[in-house]
């Protein structure tokens, strides 16, 4: 059992979290390594949402709500931390969830597939592979997208996603992205339309409220915000809050 | 199969190493995460030796080639990186290795030790509860040592080690420590006596070059570049070297 009062107490909490997901054929090997990697950048940061992360979940609420068929992209990581957060996500906005993994085995498919349909996810996509094509100008393992899924998306939401892929989707494909991505200099946050560089514990209950918070504003009000937002701004601020860190 | 070409070679192949390792019951899961961790400080620093830690390898030679019992504790992610080169280094020095692990059980105590038994090292220690003894002022797993070991020697090498034990081993035992550590603000770095700040797959072979380099010189020429070291120097300068990296 984990103590409480113990000061890395989440960051344990989150590990264990992982560890079980490995167990139970949810997460990849990498998944694990991967998590790692998201710890040092989390520690970098200070383990908290920053003011400028927050505005830019903001921001990442407008998008959802102007969006005519957002979807939201999930993998194993993603569903380890965080399942019942983005089921929520998913009900509340009334938009589909596509499992596009990776390191795709039937296994893990139907491991996740079953963490979303026993928290009554009915909209659920990528769980057979009749329904991929693959997206235009990207190769390899992470070309295969839904029809009905990120293929027809005018918004997709990918969190802890990689970069040839998300690069792909937003510069080669013009969709819009929000990615959630704790390294500013990556490929996937540089690329991105939105990238909030915050950990994905924090992120979607904070996006959650955010929608809340912004679902009565109008279309234009929306829009204004959206405009208002430089991602390339976001970015130094987020790489600024981490040199902080070191000095 | 890696293919060779690829950007991040090395990198894919220590994660291979590591999964490996996992699979061969040497590493636990915390392993894997931890792996993950280091992947980003190297990467923050550039995925090289900077001159600073190059500087710092050669202080550590000098402290090995004065020292009258020095040993190397080794741990599941270290042997799963780098075995050869660590049975290599003690045999160059004819000193033990200490098997002491975070996560002790009998099962990885045994398949650890057999992979520095079939490198051919017979001075093992760590192997057998009976040869512990608790470290003063050090509570929990990481408190017993070899009595033939760690209890015994002047200098400890420590790469990959946590804070706690680092900290307890160098200020309330009075060791000499050198950790081989990716963050510089890990508080195994900040209370090890040398602290070097970068990755032990390019470490260990640069610490076995550079002691070749050393060990004809006189102990007086050892002790002066000692003495004209500082720690906190050495980890500013590596952490001048990250925020260069953002910047």
């Amino acid at each position: 059992m984990l103590n409480k009062d113990h000061p890395r107490y989440k960051s344990l909490l989150y590990r264990e979290k992982i560890v079980k997901a490995h167990d139970a054929g949810i997460l990849a090997d990498s998944g694990m390594i991967a998590h790692g990697r998201g710890e040092t950048f989390d520690y970098l940061i200070g383990e908290k949402t920053t003011p400028n992360a927050k505005n830019t979940i903001d921001i990442a609420a407008c998008y959802f709500l102007v969006a005519e068929n957002p979807v939201i992209s999930v993998n194993g990581n993603t569903t380890a931390l965080v399942a019942d957060e983005i089921a929520e996500l998913s009900k509340l906005l009334n938009i589909p969830i596509e499992i596009n993994l990776y390191y795709r085995t039937d296994e893990r498919v139907l491991n996740i597939s079953r963490v979303y349909e026993d928290l009554g996810i009915t909209n659920l996509l990528g769980t057979n592979d009749d329904e991929f094509i693959d997206t235009p100008d990207l190769n390899g393992p992470r070309s295969p997208v839904s029809i009905d899924g990120i293929n027809k998306a005018d918004l997709i939401f990918i969190p802890l996603e990689d970069g040839d892929r998300a690069e792909k989707l937003t510069i080669n494909n013009n969709k819009n992205t929000i990615c959630v991505d704790l390294n500013p200099l990556s490929r996937t946050a540089q690329t991105s339309t939105v990238s909030i560089v915050d950990n994905i514990v924090r992120v979607i209950p904070e996006l959650i409220d955010s929608i809340k918070k912004h679902q009565n504003m109008s279309k234009d009000e929306l829009n204004d915000k959206i405009k208002s937002f430089s991602n390339e701004e976001n970015l130094s601020n987020s790489i600024n809050d981490i040199i902080k860190r070191f000095k």
